[in-house]
């Protein structure tokens, strides 16, 4: 029998690259079912409040799993960020981002012969995240960081699970706990006790400046680092640079019910349509759900030929060698990824 | 006649470090004269509450400039970080750091051919430095998040200042205020508005994850870069990461009666008294104190002598090629470069 999940294609450039991803998965024969819901900056545009159709929040309850292109959030006063409140309602705790050195991308690591391999655990709720805020007076402004145990002990077991899951040895705990005492304090207290618990994963803790300092010179001094919302949210960033920056990051959105795949960068408005976006930022977040839902196999054949292609030199505009190769659209791309299935 | 200032030698590699700086402002024949104040870790163990002795805070008010070596801050529920507390009591509300490729001093981004000239501008007293945290509940910590507008405007324009002294072209503003939209709010509101006092310069803003992102990948895009206390925090130690760590970076601490220029790299207790501490951080931190003591030949003389005894390849032990030539202790680096004057 065929798993259901949710997909949303995303504005922009989501349904192509959508598209593209899905393309690779049947070539594949990935047996997934999917129901493609209605969410995104039209559905703003419709009147819908929170960007999605009450039937597709029913849909994405039903099925637990989204997977979603990049959507853009309307600008304006009081309207939330689409992404931030899909996490927030559904309760996905964690965010997961898997960095990896991809031969064919070139980055300043690549070129000094330094191999990235690192998973970013971010706390995907609390923080500055619940956007309270007050204007005490026109000239003070405050807002409020919440941290927790709760909170964060879901996130932290999340992350120790992951790292055994993973076969990794290590976990830090990325944090400014000298200066947040009470709010990182807790973080990394209830870090520090999950840590008991995993006797064999080697658990360390590092003040956030210090870990950005280490990521850019010696990022190979870490496997997996958990953080706090706002810290991760950077931290998250830094080592999308590292790989290639955002069109090579896949990222999954953890819930106990509900789980959200998708891509992190933008919708890239200005080439929607014209069949050229980079499909890999979505298609390894679609690797990373494939495995999540148990389907391996077709994870590993995937991502080997993903591997592959990027090796041969196959590109997009955004990246590789155009003196080499010529860029392929995005259709062409997955073909390529295809063929080498 | 000679300018007087306050010199606190710090914990730790303090003394070695500051004893090698001044010996070397001593063969250029700086005009300085030092009053060496009491203040570091062991005044906190001798009862001062501050970590120094009224004599000591009385001659860096006299005077309005404090040079110092790193300093420990005893660990302890209450105890406040000693260089935060300078920073907060003499409102030094800017915090300068340049971070420069210095040839000799190997990186990832010095063997990828990028070469890096970034100032970082952080505000240095408010956001959640100002420790305002309490638990709500044995599960609940909640830390509060100040800016203000007279806080963010007159860091704001002393990083605009600063960018039309240096003759650069441009300044950024890095914040993240698409999810704090009003303490972040406001820091962009007030930087849009310095901004158009300064149309000489190209303002723009960028979100900090997107920075930290750019700053890995293309750092080559910035030259000056203003920010809130945490973010400029970790960005801070991510760009002394970029040009070899803090060994590398200087430190200034500006503001209107009192700054105070300083190393912010550790104490390093492992090595202290062993004479073979790098200078580096300390001299560079003392070049921009001659610098804005308007003592610009002797900094540049001494600039450029420590930039050539790099680019010979002489190195303490923390650095450089101990193959090609052995590692020099703290003096004989420090004669290396007056050799080089
Ligand atoms: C768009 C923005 C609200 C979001 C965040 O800060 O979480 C983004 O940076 C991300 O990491 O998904
Ligand atoms: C030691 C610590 C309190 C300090 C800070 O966070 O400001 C340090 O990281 C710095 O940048 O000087």
């Amino acid at each position: 029998m065929k798993t259901k999940i949710a997909v949303a294609q995303g504005d922009g450039i989501g349904p192509e690259i959508m598209d593209a991803v899905l393309r690779i998965f049947k070539a594949n024969d990935v047996q997934l079912e999917y129901e493609f819901v209605e969410m995104g900056k039209s559905y703003f545009d419709a009147g819908h409040s929170t960007g999605m159709t009450a039937a597709a929040k029913e849909a994405i309850e039903k099925y637990g799993i989204l997977f979603k292109g990049p959507m853009e959030t309307p600008k304006g006063k009081g309207v939330k960020s689409i992404n931030v409140t899909a996490r927030k309602v559904w309760n996905t705790y964690a965010n997961q981002r898997d960095f990896r050195t991809l031969n064919g991308v070139d980055t300043v690591f690549s070129k000094a012969g330094i191999p990235i391999n690192l998973t970013i655990i971010r706390e995907n709720i609390e923080d500055t995240y619940g956007g309270i805020e007050h204007l005490l007076t026109y000239d003070v402004a405050v807002g409020r960081r919440i941290i927790t145990r709760p909170g964060s002990e879901q996130v932290i077991r999340y992350a120790f699970e992951m790292v055994r899951r993973k076969g990794y040895k290590k976990l830090a705990c990325g944090h400014k706990a000298n200066i947040m005492k009470l709010t990182d304090g807790l973080f990394l207290e209830v870090f520090q006790q999950v840590a008991k618990e995993y006797p064999d994963i080697e658990a360390s803790d590092i003040i956030v400046d210090d870990l950005c300092m280490k990521l850019v010179s010696k990022p190979q001094m870490f496997e997996a680092i958990v953080l706090t919302n706002l810290q991760g949210d950077i931290v998250s960033d830094l080592c999308a640079g590292l790989v290639g920056g955002l069109g090579f990051a896949p990222s999954a959105n953890i819930g106990d019910n509900i789980s959200i795949f998708e891509a992190v960068h933008g919708t890239a408005p200005d080439i929607a349509g014209r069949g050229i976006a980079n499909p890999t930022a979505l298609l390894l977040s679609g690797i990373g759900m494939l495995r999540f839902l148990g389907y391996s196999a077709n994870a590993a054949a995937i991502e080997n030929a993903l591997l592959y292609t990027l090796e041969q030199g196959a590109h997009t505009g955004d990246f590789g060698d155009k003196t080499a190769t010529p860029s392929l659209g995005t259709d062409a791309f997955a073909d390529a990824i295809i063929a080498n299935l």
